[in-house]
């Protein structure tokens, strides 16, 4: 049996549930509490000594950061469910560059949208921060679009290029409900709206939106 | 035939220069000039939007991100030379999870190194940074220890991650030339020490060296 360790609301453990459902392997979510310290408690500091969520655990095998554990599982259980990596070493290239570009491009563009939404009062917001945040992430949605091939970056199915953006963007999502201004359908075009609409036609999806944001909304 | 655009003291475009020798894949060395521009111009973003070194071109297909660049190569040229990553699942994804922490946190904890030695005038800079940025980088470096497998994080030999993490400690290395407070072999201890010691050893390391470098030692 497979445990992931999981936080809500974080978006590596979100891309890495969706990653587990794809595949349709099962597994046991045991959700961290961030604001009661779960993360930064030793026994979860003996997993992964960054406190950072997701960690996987298969049998004595113990895996951090999300881009390795998700390629990981594509690995280990080939024969299970779908794929999370197309077979031709090109195009799986390709996906691999894209994880990358989100986690170190992408992410720090739209930082100025977590930081206004999350990490200030919002009579301490600042719009001009969000307008550059907007503005910087759309030039890289721009960039990273030319990997898309056909609906999804995976092709005729989504892969772990698409769960990895997919829950960034969710997470933008979370910003403009703070923050108006941040305006994720207009910043991210139509394209991207089609894209993230088909991703959240899967029927898995709804099973993954993280606890804290269902009871929420 | 492969050709590698390249800048001169790039680590990730090291990284990916040792990969290749250590696959003994034939290669073009294009050296871009970063004073002069050269990585912005649009031939050169036509290959990578962002202008950054590395990019790969392998007939039709261009690939950037170092370490995508990386593991395409062993995936598109199996046969050829040694092994940049392990065939077991487990032991693959080690590799990736250290490629990862050393992009993204040792990366993160050394920068006050390279904003000391390279962002700062010598009267301005401020030593009580470089030590923080030390004691960081060392914390990073004890969590990635663990999976040193034997010689190498490949094990009996160098991969992957060897050379992602030894380009980055080779550039920290330029920042000691400046700024001796850097100490390396302090800093990363006689384990770390003995590693590096290995990989300049290899046969193909001396023609890797960043040509700017060579000319200024």
């Amino acid at each position: 049996m497979l445990t992931l360790y999981y936080g809500s609301g974080s978006p590596y453990a979100w891309r890495v549930q969706l990653a587990l459902e794809h595949k349709a392997l099962p597994y046991d979510r045991r959700v961290l509490s961030f604001s009661q310290g779960e993360n930064k408690r030793p026994d979860f500091l003996a997993l992964n000594p960054r406190g950072k969520v997701p960690a996987l655990v298969d049998g004595d095998f113990v895996l951090y950061e999300s881009a390795a554990i998700i390629e990981y599982l594509d690995e280990a259980y080939p024969g299970q469910g779908q794929r999370l990596f197309p077979g031709d070493a090109r195009r799986r290239a390709l996906q691999r560059r894209v994880i990358l570009e989100v986690n170190d491009y992408f992410d720090k563009a739209a930082d100025p949208l977590w930081t206004q939404a999350f990490g200030r009062k919002p009579e301490e917001r600042d719009l001009a921060e969000v307008a550059a945040g907007r503005a910087a992430a759309r030039i890289e949605l721009d960039r990273i679009a030319g990997a898309m091939d056909g609906d999804f970056f995976g092709g005729r199915a989504p892969g772990a290029a698409d769960y990895s953006l997919y829950t960034i963007l969710g997470f933008v999502r979370r910003c403009e409900l703070k923050v108006p201004e941040v305006a994720l359908a207009d910043m991210i075009g139509p394209r991207y709206a089609g894209w993230m609409a088909r991703i959240e036609a899967l029927p898995f999806f709804e099973a993954c939106i993280p606890p804290t944001w269902k009871a929420a909304s």
